[in-house]
């Protein structure tokens, strides 16, 4: 694949956690893999007052930690820095939108990206002060960050008045799920074999799982958080961008537009869950303290900048469902969480069982179908079937099949952020969610906070280190169905 | 699995090459697994006039040939041996059934097993000698290996016969290739796993392919061969009933009623091919001089004892159909040969392309899902798929799935005979063909034969060490279909 076209990426945000973590290493890989055309540049800016050189050294320090040796050349590292240039922007101030006009003068005609890499509460002013300043070309894009907005109301403001300044085409909100190799080999799984289209649907599948459970706790984001919860911070955008991918109709093509209608079906194909609905339908816990890995932890009530009385959901599960042909009546349970017993995010399409064993049941019956797209820790998609045992009796036992064709993780798998920056700079919006998606699934998570705004109950407390609240296994209990949890 | 009863084991044709290779080597196995009682006996018999000690020695230079070093211990040896009589018999003569009968009198109340292992033309004196002498009990079970008979009346002739002295359900009439392990297997994921079925029918599958191809020639058995032909030898019994376990309905059990009733129904389900319409659908071939592994070999027409101006086919395709819901329309190609390219056994599913690709073409388009089968030389099941490629592209690639699970394979596959035989003892009858069976392959092959007769032509010649006459594609390529051929 070619590079893409000579860039300037302005990174807002350079200093902080997800820059350094993230996006600096990823396009540090890019440059050494000679993906990044030669001049190609990175313009750092944060509000802080750092000389070009102390950023260097910044990066430095994080690329020693988190970088492998082996991957820190010193002529890699050296034309990197080639590219990296730094100003001191501050978001609330138009100066520094002068000095960065100052760098990106003259080079109106290449490829512009902004990426918003801070709080969402910068995003209007950010790109107002760019507009002011003449520096949103036809060749701009701009990445966003979530949360997009709070509720529907705030992510229209924030998307309308963004959307006065770049075309909804140049707007690239981003989810790093979607960049995970795992979440594209689904795509290929789904569409590029004819033997999976025939099976997904509701003949054939029992239920969908898409779990992301967590160890950490609020890690300093308490103020955040506590504003926030799980709904809001995970399941509105990661889960139900999983759940797009698992549910939709094959596209036309894997074109942006395509794909995102399809996407976009499926949101809002979702059944409304609205007062005692949502409340039969969901289970909202919060943590107590307890235990993670061996080790004591506090509960989320006593975490630094919690307020003693917060009812701020740190864990959500829910039973979805699709109202249309393919999906009506099979459950789609969304779950998610802090401080559980271990951090993982997959997704179970656990199949029907056969109608009639033919087999001797004194030889034990057999499973039910179930594939796995386990996304972290490791990336992977494994099927569990039935075969015989060897010997003399026809009898069945467990076996799981490993998807991931083992040479393909011969290569070093990319991060999604690499994937994903790339796909920005080549100008590929399949994987980035378009703004009537965004509103649609804010759409259907919001009625779900109101009905429990008008219950006005606690959320149900689980002690930190377990899978949550006993009432999230209830849920599934009631139809006989259990969540996948292989420890 | 428990040992099966007490049993005398009769052997008829003891001294020959199908009890030497693969029969004795069978229950010595099973012998030194534990798996016979401790008074199970094993009376061989041949027309040679033998002692025990001469017997005795023979088997023990088989087993050097046919056995590794570390499975022949010295303990379990002796142990065999002490399991083993001798007596001598002649099909045609009553005086050895005598001296049989004073070995096996005082032991009717165990399981007795008659093995003809002899030419079929002495099934039915050898059967109706034992009646006489009074030597079939209750408690009696038959043998039979192919051929059963030369066409449907001498089929029906010997059935009725051995009928008249054999209840049907004490008559096992063997065809190995239903006792390896991966037809079996094919039987567990059919019916272990909801994933296969839906899939397994017309509206996803595009064609079956049964081919079970040879290096050898007629190997000393040219008399014999040419009155039979590839038809008659391999594609009556074999073929056809490889093609019953893959296109049968799932039955209510794995009982040998419920699975022989599916099979029944989907020989008597085998479009008939009679006259002009055989002729269009079967291809019959006969090797020419050719090479094998670089060395030169005879054609057919050369082999001693084959007369200058046969037509025996030493091989045959067959485009096949089966009239019922859920195959009609689905083309089953079959084919055997003798002297071709390689020695393989195998089944391969083919499935339909997918409808239409929503990937971009210029990354190369991708590959039908293929299911393939292998019986021989190596056992095993592989899916052939496509996943993503790794990087940016979404961009497909072929991959296979292993379905022998790996781990099965830890295990020594046990023979197909070692498997028929432990059967036969412990009174299973699923893995064997009635005679409603036989009785309806016969009626199907029969017109074919039938048509070619009338014909009179020629085979059409194929150069040996090649995968038979240009017909054989030709066949296939008129639906845009090819064999699978993997060198």
């Amino acid at each position: 694949m070619q590079s893409p076209e000579p860039f300037d990426l302005i990174l807002f945000g350079a200093t902080g956690d997800l820059a350094m973590r993230k996006l600096l290493p990823a396009l540090y890989r890019r440059h050494r893999a000679g993906q990044l055309p030669d001049d190609g540049r990175i313009i750092a800016t944060a509000r802080s007052e750092l000389d070009r050189e102390t950023f260097i050294e910044r990066v430095d320090g994080a690329f020693q930690e988190r970088l492998d040796a082996e991957e820190r050349d010193a002529d890699d590292w050296q034309g990197f820095v080639e590219r990296l240039q730094f100003v001191s922007v501050d978001a609330a101030e138009p100066r520094g939108f002068g000095d960065l006009g100052a760098v990106l003068r003259d080079r109106d005609d290449r490829t512009r990206v902004f990426y918003l890499a801070v709080a969402p509460r910068h995003f209007v002013d950010i790109c107002e002060h760019l507009q002011a300043e003449e520096l949103v070309t036809d060749r701009s894009r701009v990445v966003l960050e979530k949360p997009l907005g709070h509720d529907l109301a705030s992510a229209q403001a924030i998307s309308e008045r963004i959307g006065a300044i770049f075309a909804e085409d140049a707007i690239y909100r981003i989810d790093h799920y979607l960049g995970k190799e795992t979440v594209q080999n689904l795509i290929a799984l789904r569409f590029g074999n004819m033997l999976f289209e025939p099976l997904w649907r509701r003949d054939w599948v029992r239920d969908v799982q898409i779990s992301v459970t967590e160890q950490v706790g609020v890690d300093g984001r308490a103020g955040f958080y506590d504003r926030t919860g799980a709904l809001r911070d995970m399941v509105q955008n990661h889960l139900l961008q999983l759940l797009c991918i698992i549910a939709m109709e094959p596209p036309t093509n894997i074109g942006a537009d395509a794909v995102r209608d399809e996407k976009l079906k499926v949101l809002r194909a979702l059944t409304r869950l609205e007062g005692q609905h949502a409340l039969r339908n969901t289970v909202r816990g919060q943590y107590r303290a307890g235990a993670i890995a061996g080790q004591p932890v506090d509960g989320y009530l006593d975490e630094e900048g919690v307020p003693e009385d917060s009812r701020t959901e740190t864990f959500v599960a829910i039973r979805a469902e699709l109202a249309n042909w393919r999906w009506a009546g099979v459950p789609f349970y969304l779950r998610t969480g802090k401080r559980l017993q271990e951090r993982a995010a997959e997704i179970v399409v656990n199949f029907r069982d056969v109608p009639h064993s033919i087999f001797d049941v004194t030889y034990g019956a057999g499973q039910p179908n179930r594939l796995v797209i386990k996304l972290q820790p490791d990336e992977g998609v494994r099927l569990h079937m039935m075969a015989k045992s060897p010997g003399d009796r026809m009898q069945l036992r467990p076996v799981s099949l490993n998807l991931d064709f083992a040479e393909a993780f011969q290569q070093r798998q990319a991060d999604a952020y690499e994937r994903l920056l790339m796909d920005v700079l080549r100008g590929r919006l399949t994987l980035f969610m378009r703004r009537d998606e965004l509103y649609a699934a804010w759409d259907w998570v919001e009625p779900i906070l109101d009905a429990w705004n008008e219950a006005g109950d606690a959320p149900k407390p689980y002690t930190a280190g377990t899978w949550g609240p006993a009432a999230s296994s209830a849920l599934l209990g009631r139809e006989d169905a259990s969540w996948h949890e292989e420890s």
